[in-house]
């Protein structure tokens, strides 16, 4: 008789290294593993014949078979798409049993924290890479920091999951889909807002792909980073009250911003209508369809953006396949939802291709009256295109927090993220053991 | 005993033309004219001692007194904001009243066409200026050309509600509000989409103010137009089937939209957070918290959109008070919210000021071969700040509406826009006796 049981909603893209790190756990402390998906041949292709995992039909919309699977485990961690975890949560609620997910704290979920903590339950969510490993490994050094009676004066974090050096070389974007394609695409549509010497700054999305923020990591090279959502709420969160500078944001290879900006400004990522006429339209209609009449898709690109015909965007777009004349093969869709699919037939990973996760931070601070700085990064590489350093940094948090749940390691209850102590140390420690750990040095202020 | 009740729902900015009309119709045709607002002397102000009047209060949140007091009207024209529709839509349905208004038709006011019909009720909406007066003339041209068996193969129209010449000199705009300031400030958001040779086009908000469109109304001068939210859906409605171009927009004085444009990239119309500290914050903190750290917020401005520090967009926004070092005022509230506030303080009409209302289309057609073109214009000046030529434009066509349906002049039922010949004839006709007229004349193609 196995005596726990771990239930894992959704077995999609991140899910591949959760799902080997639990099925390995099971064995020693002899727990089952249930993945749950709407399509079971996917949740069987991670469980394989694994006697501890048992693979099954999941579909949150069919609430009444949900309840019955959820009141059957102990612990949730839920990889649905992130709407849909007020919905689990729910039923967590009802039947007692604590949830776990990688996703941002919604106004919804945050809805639950009151019950959760009566009930004794932990709903721990941002527990992934971004949110998750680099909440944590920041508060790691910021409460180190803060020990020795410094104050934090300025945090910027910036985290991407791009490709390996060595993968598709001939890609400039040096980019592919490594999570939810839809979410790429999607990306940076609410307001950023942040902290910078004392200010509150806002960037719209329609100017968030220019004001960009360079970053060198020592002995990787240069990257920039766009900001991302809500910097403000993790003032409170994170312990910072008289901080000058915090901001998040996202890390891509330089390049990619202002050759995505094309795509924004021309309104590519629009997911509000339905397009006329896509079926039996070709990539390049689709992006003449944004375009005033006129010359090609490559000159008009070229005088709107005052950017070089042979310059590095259009070659990132060319690249793309967004000048082909080749069909999209989409029947209808949104704007979005057609790029998302153009994109798609370069972007998607392939055997042999390895992605590449790089994690930056910037601390300063003042100490005994002296400013300094430290700089701090966290980098892992993919296995292959299945196991990749994605879905290990995603997964591996998540799982960790599963195990020490079940060994009853944590004291917090109700709707939480993973910046105290009791979180952050622990699976900190067993991510390191697997070659996931921030690299610092202090660096001039 | 009066034979008639027309209830208005609604005394705000542009009541005042449409209850006076009203009210001079009530005495020929013993009419009662009963208007309803949240704020009763709103109501009183435009309804005076007049014995054919009578003000109440109406609010549509208290269904209860909204009902009864639907049930005791024969038409109900709503001035309401447009969102609120459908709930006095509902209450009309349910008590057997035919409705009027002067707003688009929302997928919510579309869904009881059927049961409308079916009760015999006029639901007619978008029967103000534009929409509204622009259908109808436009239309009336239309079929006016059709009927000599020529092809129509583009149409454009351009609408704005502006300022009088004489009014307010210095004002570089040449633009105050006349209508709902929040629509002003957030106009352009939903993506526009036409028709342009035989394409569908797609402007995202971000590119719409930067892809205007010349206009030249005869004798008056140069303007520009933006275009606006849907323009194919009027592809139907006007029954151009093989048009090849099919634009509608808003139209504004030279320069306006290039200055705001700065406004719109910087993210000062969003309306999706309410921003951090914004009491005791200056106009010019407010700009400043949209740009990145620097010099002045002129400066970086214009370094940011490549325009002259003493040119035409920072002359206008330096005007408008948006660098001034005065506080704002307001409690909390959106970027949006914030922006209408700032911009009321000058863009308010005060006493002796007059609006100036210029519409304009061109047809282009084909007939007997040849390829013609025929522009068309129409203007309307307001008396003064109260009896503005927007609440003429907007409220004539729904007093008239209103007189005709009571005079069982329109057979049509169920949600339905002034398109045909039964609407548009006897209400341009009435338009046309009190000044408001489309002058046309025929232009090489």
């Amino acid at each position: 008789m196995l005596n726990k049981n771990i239930l894992v909603l959704g077995a999609g893209r991140s899910s591949a290294a959760l799902i080997t790190y639990l099925l390995q756990q099971a064995v020693q402390f002899g727990w089952k593993i249930t993945v749950g998906d709407v399509v079971l041949k996917h949740a069987q292709a991670h469980v394989g014949n694994h006697p501890h995992g048992e693979a099954i039909i999941f579909s949150i919309d069919d609430t009444e078979a949900s309840a019955s699977i959820i009141a059957t485990a102990d612990v949730v961690i839920s990889l649905l798409p992130a709407h849909l975890h007020p919905k689990a949560a729910e039923l967590c609620l009802k039947h007692r049993k604590h949830l776990i997910t990688a996703s941002y704290v919604s106004e919804e979920m945050k809805q639950f924290d009151a019950e959760a903590k009566q009930q004794g339950l932990l709903f721990l969510n941002e527990c992934g890479l971004d949110p998750g490993i680099d909440h944590m490994s920041a508060m790691q050094v910021i409460d180190r920091i803060k020990t020795t009676g410094a104050e934090i004066t300025s945090f910027e974090s910036f985290t991407g999951g791009l490709i390996a050096p060595e993968t598709d070389p001939q890609n400039p974007w040096r980019y592919k889909f490594t999570w939810n394609p839809r979410n790429v695409v999607m990306a940076g549509q609410s307001t950023a807002r942040f902290l910078q010497e004392g200010k509150y700054r806002y960037i719209p999305y329609q100017q968030l792909f220019t004001r960009t923020t360079p970053i060198v990591v020592p002995g990787l090279g240069a990257y920039e980073g766009y900001a991302n959502r809500d910097s403000l709420k993790y003032l409170e969160t994170y312990r910072l009250d008289n901080i000058q500078t915090m901001i998040r944001g996202t890390l891509r290879n330089q390049g990619y911003c202002s050759a995505w900006n094309v795509l924004v400004q021309l309104g590519c990522c629009d997911d509000s209508f339905i397009m006329e006429d896509s079926e039996g339209m070709t990539h390049r209609q689709f992006i003449q369809s944004f375009l005033p009449a006129g010359k090609s898709a490559e000159e008009i690109i070229s005088s709107l953006f005052n950017i070089k015909i042979d310059g590095e965007e259009i070659k990132r777009l060319t690249w793309s396949g967004l000048f082909s004349d080749e069909l999209i093969g989409l029947e209808a869709g949104s704007p979005a939802r057609i790029l998302e699919h153009i994109l798609n037939k370069r972007w998607k990973l392939v055997p042999g291709d390895k992605d590449f996760i790089v994690m930056w931070h910037r601390f300063r601070y003042t100490q005994a009256g002296k400013q300094k700085c430290i700089e701090a990064y966290l980098t892992s590489t993919g296995s292959d295109e299945v196991q990749t350093a994605m879905a290990k940094t995603v997964g591996l948090p998540l799982g960790i927090a599963a195990k020490l749940l079940l060994q009853n390691t944590f004291r917090a209850v109700g709707v939480v993220i993973p910046v105290t102590f009791e979180f952050y140390a622990p699976i900190l420690a067993e991510l390191s053991l697997n070659g996931i750990a921030l690299q610092e040095q202090e660096v001039n202020y």
